[in-house]
């Protein structure tokens, strides 16, 4: 066995994950010798379910399922089992680069090399569980809108979980100031129609909920690599489509929530109650159709950068359609209502 | 083998999840026989890593990894090898059952048994692996606030798509309408002071931040068991004091943000301005707590009552914490500005 050390391997690569405890032999050693040398250098190795085919330089050839080796005759050699064709991880690579590939091969144990081919160690299937449970963690805490824990909830001590809080609740919170701007902008318009203000929460609310219903969709089909970041002309097509359509299911339930209360007595729009209206729907669709818009395409657009798409959290595209839905919402209005209430 | 008729389990249950093709020897067998038992009958098998002990009316006794086989002597009996320990998946289980019991026992397969003992078949850690990343992502497109899809983002036809989407933002957009009622409680108050309707989505929002920020740590902590629901006590004392952290962070910046625009000469909020101030920075810490309250207790009190916890998503708990919030902040409002702009 190779003896690396495999601290000079960086935090996250598969270097760092990898066991030196395996058995290798060589593609001369009968099936029969093979299973001799199992059952002497065996006892340490993590497993034994997959057996690694070395030459004299301790290059990889190939791995065999100990399967194959239990099933062939004695008498075969082991290069006649071997065809040369086999998975290997690289030392240097990232740890997530071995979650997709056993995702893929299904295998319980793959080999690691170094850039030049030799064995470097092998990782199990229950080490690459670890690491993708781990992801997965940090995927949905980010999306929740605060930074990866390094501890679980319950052992994080409780400065250092406001601390990992903190950051990005005072960024959105910074960003959110804008809808106070963005609506101080309109104030003069608030003071003659404050009924317009009532609404505010309802509609920019509508596009900040179907940005992260959006934004959840694609961050979770990236990670499971379904789509690929040249396919984002495809998700526009159907986000564009999904926006309009669940922008106006909105918008006419906002239209009959103003005409219900309107001919009911609940509440007096007075005489333009249904140019009141108008501007709530068409606002909804605008802002409906901007949330599932801003929710899908920023996440590519953060792994085409090189970040991680989960940043793109339900809060974050929330804030951001927050601060447009108002500027979206007014100015919708004062198109329908100007020379009426405004 | 066993010749059970598989389409009798339940749809989730791990009966559906396993295979039969797995390899069953006796106690009374040599290492040297199970070997060629093996041999054998193992080339359809599934995996021959580990290999299953049953008696004869096919209860399962112990299972053994095929190390332990190979590294034994050939005359030793099986018996000798077994300790009668052995961690078994029962077949009409739920599929996330064998999720937690791979991740915990570190194997590469789990037999599977009847409500007798029988070995009904065996699950492999790939099939698990395919199990808990569905989970994942069902988790994950809950928590953005739509239903799960039954197929890959890019797989799902638009129109269903939509109709996935549709539920829940028509659910919180009625919800979100008692914002607008909420509102036109307070409609004498906004238009006596108009400047304090310029701050309700700030507020608002900061309350549905931090509640997100509590649901995606919770969720994710119950998901992964490292939070039981006897522990909802030590979660609220966590996220009382979390809660109000957060929340004088946001309040102080919320009064230095007003004093700025004040002194600045940046707007104008008039004679009482300090006391609007206080009004946002006192409403904000009320907001965060009760978000981050929120956020942490509705997953909690979901899976108690029997729901999935990630039902509790980001927008749910910002459109519960809106509601709330606009109530509380023209409730504060009053309190400090009655008498003075009201």
């Amino acid at each position: 066995m190779n003896a690396n050390n495999q601290q000079t391997y960086n935090d996250d690569s598969i270097g760092r994950l990898m066991t030196t405890e395996y058995v290798a032999v060589k593609p001369y050693f009968t099936v029969e010798q093979a299973l001799c040398h199992i059952r002497k250098y065996g006892r340490d190795s993590q497993t034994l379910n997959v057996i690694y085919v070395v030459d004299n330089q301790w290059k990889l050839i190939d791995d065999i399922r100990i399967k194959e080796l239990i099933l062939a005759e004695p008498q075969k050699t082991i290069s006649q089992l071997t065809d040369n064709r086999f998975v290997a991880l690289k030392a240097t690579d990232d740890q997530e680069v071995a979650v997709k590939v056993f995702q893929d091969e299904n295998r319980v144990a793959l080999p690691v090399v170094e850039a030049d081919g030799t064995l470097a160690g092998i990782v199990t299937v229950d080490d690459v569980m670890d690491v993708a449970e781990e992801e997965n963690t940090e995927d949905f805490q980010k999306f929740g809108g605060s930074e990866g824990l390094d501890l679980s909830y319950t052992k994080t001590p409780i400065f250092q979980m406001v601390k990992k809080r903190a950051g990005w609740l005072i960024a959105l919170f910074l960003s959110e100031m804008l809808t106070a701007s963005a609506m101080g902008h309109f104030e003069a318009e608030i003071s003659k129609a404050v009924m317009l203000a009532l609404f505010v929460p309802l509609i920019i609310s509508s596009g900040g909920n179907s940005g992260s219903q959006a934004a959840s969709l694609i961050i979770r089909s990236l990670a499971l690599e379904e789509l690929r970041l040249r396919n984002w002309w495809f998700v526009m097509k159907k986000e564009i489509i999904s926006g309009v359509l669940l922008g106006s299911i909105l918008g006419i339930i906002g239209f009959l929530r103003i005409f219900v209360w309107q001919e009911s007595g609940f509440y007096d729009y007075g005489t333009y109650w249904m140019w009141i209206g108008a501007s709530v729907a068409v606002s909804l669709i605008f802002i409906v159709l901007w949330g599932t818009l801003a929710g899908s395409m920023i996440p590519i657009v953060l792994k085409r950068i090189g970040l991680d798409p989960a940043t793109a959290s339900a809060p974050f595209v929330a804030t951001l359609v927050d601060v447009t839905g108002v500027i979206i919402y007014f100015t919708v209005s004062a198109v329908f209502l100007t020379g009426k209430l405004l």
